[in-house]
């Protein structure tokens, strides 16, 4: 299969060769997959920012504990999630579905109400939390097409969640970071991870069989 | 790139003809991908239950809300998270990057330690939260890998996480089910769902460029 030998290739790159800019092209193809991935009972609840200016990506440095793949990279694709499932947001859901799928408008209309009462159900911390498990459906998909298109790329954690969010406006559209992707060729020379071995628990130890 | 012809050609399968079993080899080879995911500091929290015995399956269609596909599907696989980050797991992933990488024993000590102390601020609902989200990584490259090999698979949230739990016996191995995902060949004649065009916001809905 072809994406077990991708998964093997990749590794998260902690040095980019920040000369080689990726064409728009290629990197419009992982948002595309991103965009592709499913989320649950067709929500969507994600968004992504896609990050080429060189002088804000300089700026991300410091809040992403000065880690130099922010700066290094091409691209930066950061994962945000809806702050919580707004009647609003759930509405223009169901109101897309049965436009793109010709249904009769309000056929949703109880599906969604179900929904909107779960949800309702939450405290507006585990709304997000359930929305931020969807960026990370995208973000997998994103790290396997990426290595389908041999471009290295690095899920990262580390940065400060409210100050990007602040940033990029992110707090003003209802929206919090989650994940990000930096996207770019590795710096061959310069990446101590680029030869080690890949570590993963033997099969045994993460899988049961029944 | 083949990734979005596959991703175009999945959907989250609600009925699944339940004379097809795949093969084992098959299967596998959609676990070794989710293994080889990536996930946060390479902590690995994520295991995987697969399941094939039928009675088995068809016990578990009560607590998930009675969806078909969990007992008409071949295979079940469930994604669990560690409840928690414990000073032991941490301990065992660097004794296993230190012998695999061939490093010095103790090289990984400070790392590991920071890490450590990083978890042992959060809680233990907020490790679980963010081991669960590496499980999410797992599903998605999961989902991917289904897609190109034409298996069908379904996505599944919709579970009593804590019965499943007891069921599999999770609970006493520090374990928590997460998601599953549902793993056969769709049933053409009865999935309502096979017909219907995939929905999903435009590009420029979801996407900002800087």
């Amino acid at each position: 299969m072809n994406l077990l030998e991708n998964l093997k290739w990749r590794y998260a790159t902690k040095r980019y060769n920040n000369q080689v800019k990726l064409a728009d092209e290629k990197v419009m193809q992982i948002v595309e997959a991103a965009r592709l991935a499913p989320t649950s009972s067709g929500l969507q609840p994600v968004e992504m920012i896609l990050i080429k200016n060189q002088e804000l990506k300089e700026k991300l440095v410091p809040i992403a504990m000065n880690q130099p793949q922010v700066k290094e990279c091409s691209h930066l694709l950061v994962f945000a999630a809806w702050d919580s499932y707004t009647d609003q947001r759930m509405d223009n859901v169901f109101k897309n579905m049965e436009l793109v799928r010709e249904m009769k408008s309000g056929e949703m209309n109880q599906y969604r109400d179900g929904l909107k009462a779960h949800f309702g159900s939450l405290t507006k911390q585990q709304q997000f939390e359930h929305a931020a498990r969807q960026a990370y459906i995208a973000l997998g998909i994103a790290i396997a097409a990426a290595a389908e298109l041999k471009i290295d790329s690095s899920p990262m954690e580390g940065f400060f969640n409210d100050q990007l969010d602040e940033i990029l406006g992110l707090d003003k559209r209802g929206l919090k970071s989650v994940t990000i992707l930096a996207l770019g060729e590795r710096d061959h020379q310069n990446d101590w991870l680029a030869p080690m071995k890949k570590v993963r628990f033997d099969l045994e130890s993460v899988l049961t069989i029944i």
